[in-house]
């Protein structure tokens, strides 16, 4: 007999009709401790979850819960934590009042990942809508910041990208075990990767048979990129990223190169992650004789990733896979949860 | 009224039973100067044209033309030039007979590619099965030796990822504006890339929805594409390659980094891709705002190049696309044999 | 000024940003006979059709032709044939002066395709916009209607569904050989046959990895298929017909089936077929072993037909496979012009 | 040492190395109640699970277990039900000796799905293997043999077609409101359905932008489907079936056709479908407004069923959707062992 935690928290889902909005839905409709209390979407209001999710019509949950307009006293009366699936420009919006009236606030834009207001709107174009907050954001990547988020009232979670280098690196860049200023990264995403937007470029026959880069040379996500590794590295890191846009619906390709330091005498990958990740519950670790590969991935919180060293060109190349929708951002988001929370981080998740 | 040559040259396929033997079959009987006299296939002979590849079947000359055993006397007497579209390892049991009976040879396999037999022995693992072919045999890539290849007896045409790196980077390397130890190349294949072959791991389940790295870190292509940096640098050349396989059916996408030579004061490469390639009837040089995308030469025997100068990390960045069974192998093969036969080099492929 | 040689007949293509118009770009800057003097898209207007279209952007009339704002006037002093190649609704506007004006007009809308005004009211839900046109149009599909297609003024393409229909259900309709009241339909459409809308369920990952009916049980393209069907029968035909969206960007696949007349004494199909289109340029018929695939007509204006009686039900079935932009669109298009103009009628489309 | 609670249930899989064998241990190795003692495979005997499967990689059990050869004896002394998870043919062989020891068997395969040892030798043209055992058998399908899966020594699972297929059909069958002289199925299903088969018609690039029909007109399911329609009707039924091969990974979606009885007055296929399926809980009734989409039931063991009628046919249209390696095979043998066991239906399934 499965005993049931009696207290469920109750949480909400701001911005609940796109990609991330619709998987944060499905993870938290599964949690065993959690009450999705409100899901908002301007668009979708009135619609049932059920109705506009038609994979979820069997939970009776998600039949008897509408989409509501987002309305933050509403959601701080009966949310705990309210997690934000807006565009970027949007979260602090909530943020604000949220954070005022004491609930917690797991947010998945950018806007709370980047701690220089300078640099936001370097990226982003814009000036950073609530500077007083970013003191407040915890980074929500737990295999960095576990410790913090645990008591973070305000988790900015990484953006995909993010997520599939800064994992792979931090160990190399805490040992210094690699040339900072050699760091080269290429990645393919997956097209849920760029929301439910109403794009041509994102109709399936622009996309299909297709592979392209994107967003030369520099790709928002650079900026909280460059921002971690040089919080781990001591001193400013700055990289080569390029994303490619791949015909595929979910997942992430990473592959990282660098040289290795001239400093370091021999270096064995595997006890430096091995050492790093033997015991993180979503980091695994491939054998020499496999390669990431986002199908193993999808649908998961996992993290694959192996590495190899070129004698050639003494550089370590590393690669990584992850469902960009999951650990790339609405899996992490839960993940963040479940500490908050207290709760063994894998619940829901496995 | 469209006039026709009245002598067509008589060619044939050998191991036409493979994707790029299928392409060389289409583009072959689409030639307005050609007369496909033989294609041969263990596995399918016996059969016509028509019956191995229904797309054909409205043509007559591949209603005609039954798939034949190999046989080398037969087609160094029927046939002019040769096409050799076999795995490596098996194309010298064919030149030799047909060099030596004065039939010239197009061989898409890496035989002859590699102009030093213990690098062949290195990358592919084995001795080297005719290493008195290979002063004979010329590199063929149009874009660099053209004029070579008009009187080859013998072309060795070039892998799929060479072609998408080998011409973006040559103007660079000849005029020395990168440094060549920073040379670094990811690429991304579409699955015909693998061939025809029966392995699981190319069914449509286990391509399908994903993206992975392979070949890490030494593609057998390296071999070939370091020789031709090498030659264009005129000193040793090492880079970083990696592919991976991406679920589409034709094309490569391939980006390119390198610093920019210290010695260069300031680098403006439309200036340079101008030069070298303005007047390529196969390159297009795409604008700024533009990136290459593999839907835009599907089928197509261009490569698309675009560039870009990261000024954050003094790199130039450099994407290309082709179709790999086209320009990455059977209509270079073509457009080496319109050289070859003194025809304009664009008949039958544009 | 651009010179046009005299015997190159101008042409211009109205709303040519969609995919049916992109597709008959590309055939009319391929056409020896044909100079395309104008492509009109309010939307794309000023852009040439190389920047528009990269893939088109090595054809020199592609660089110096620009869209236009379409003028009924210019275009019908400018052009001998106008395509239309807009929504349905809108063809009219352009028809009535061209027409008026002795331009002829081929339309790829469904505008002029139903010779009864009322059941294009009851399909498309609104008055006709030029019932007096409706006499004068000619229903597009050279396989029935050739000698009346030489001499029309104004065409009305089929749609995709009804040329993967019509084509095969023609001969056994003419010759009684099926029972009229069991004819069943199923088709399978790839996503370009929804043009290149801005709706949420076209995306790339609303498409991939789903297959899902649509517009059941009255799709609007059963009123010109019942039309025809009509003609051909002497009497009123209704059918079934269910189309479904699966993820290919070109293609139709289309299975028929009917029972055999109770007073046919023995069904020889291939007798039927052969009799009938034999001498067809564009009819593919398969033999007893092979069925029709996608990919084989995928970029080509052939229709592939396969069939088989079925003893035990009595019903012969017939499949059918065209791409639904070609020969469904853009390439039936061109090869009624080619009729108009009294040229070969496959040119420019083999 | 493994120890294994009291209260899970020791289950093996013959045959693991497929599509559907890879299924039923994901899902199994999530069961609750479950403890996987054995996976057998010839070719990937010696691996551990989760080498030969990554996705597993992170869950202990498949680290632990490692495949083997098949051993009926040591099966049968391990176990308490056994899946066979081999292609047809091959089921006897372990069945006898498994039943014999009073092992409980869940076989996938077609050996034990039909009744009648004469229409299995003419659909899969050979003799029966075991044809004492067919008495034995009871199919498979919970929506029609709930009671008699409870109690049964061998289980046959449904194919993922006859799933598609009867239980949309059931209710009007069994009510008579449809002509069961005019059913008429057309399916489309996605590659996995194919299974893990080293042929090159299976291949991602001969499947990638590829729609086909196959097996017309006599697919083997046929002969389950009649034998399940025709008990279900108490006569013979015989109906037309045409399957199409369609890229996606899992899913079939299925349309059926039939004329409503004469008889019926007036048919309300709502009444008739929550009268029949409003309890069960995989059936997924869809409302007016919805039609099935694969992609709503991959990776699920739900049913999506719509209809609508057709006025100007007199035919009911009913479209479904499964996951054909979940509802479709693995899915649904894990809910038969649910109740062969007295658990909960759903139990590791939802």
């Amino acid at each position: 007999m499965r005993v049931v935690a009696t207290t469920e928290t109750p949480v909400a889902v701001v911005g609940a009709s796109g990609y991330t909005g619709e998987e944060l839905v499905r993870l938290l409709l599964g949690h065993p401790h959690i009450d999705l209390v409100a899901a908002t979407s301007r668009q979708l209001a009135g619609k049932s979850l059920a109705e506009a999710f038609p994979r979820f019509a069997h939970q009776k949950a998600a039949v008897g819960l509408k989409f509501s307009e987002a309305d933050p006293k509403q959601l701080a009366r009966d949310a705990r934590i309210v997690f934000l699936a807006l565009p970027h420009g949007l979260a602090a919006e909530f943020a604000r009042p949220l954070l005022a009236a004491g609930t917690r606030v797991v947010d998945l834009s950018a806007d709370f990942r980047i701690k220089d207001a300078a640099i936001y709107k370097e990226f982003y174009g814009r000036d950073h809508p609530a500077p007083e907050l970013l003191g407040e954001s915890v980074y929500g990547l737990p295999e960095i910041y576990r410790d913090q988020i645990r008591n973070a009232t305000l988790v900015a979670c990484p953006g995909c990208y993010p997520t599939s280098i800064l994992i792979p690196l931090r160990p190399l860049i805490r040992r210094k075990a690699i040339d900072r200023r050699t760091i080269l990264v290429t990645s393919m995403s997956g097209v849920t990767g760029a929301g439910r937007k109403m794009e041509a470029e994102y109709l399936f026959s622009e996309c299909n048979e297709s592979v392209r880069p994107y967003g030369v040379p520099k790709h928002r996500h650079l900026a909280e990129i460059e921002q971690e590794l040089s919080n781990l590295a001591g001193e400013r890191v700055v990289i080569q990223f390029t994303p490619h846009l791949v015909p595929i619906n979910r997942g992430i390709s990473t592959t990282i190169y660098a040289e290795i330091s001239d400093a370091v005498v021999s270096l064995d990958p595997a006890v430096v992650f091995s050492g790093a990740y033997g015991q993180e519950p979503f980091v695994r670790l491939l054998d020499a004789e496999r390669l990431p590969d986002t199908k193993n991935v999808a649908g998961t919180n996992f993290i694959d990733i192996a590495w190899t060293i070129d004698q050639r060109t003494h550089r370590i190349v590393i690669m990584s896979a992850i469902d960009n929708i999951v650990k790339g951002a609405s899996g992490q988001a839960v993940q963040c949860m479940n500490l908050m929370l207290g709760l063994p981080e894998t619940v829901g998740l496995i």
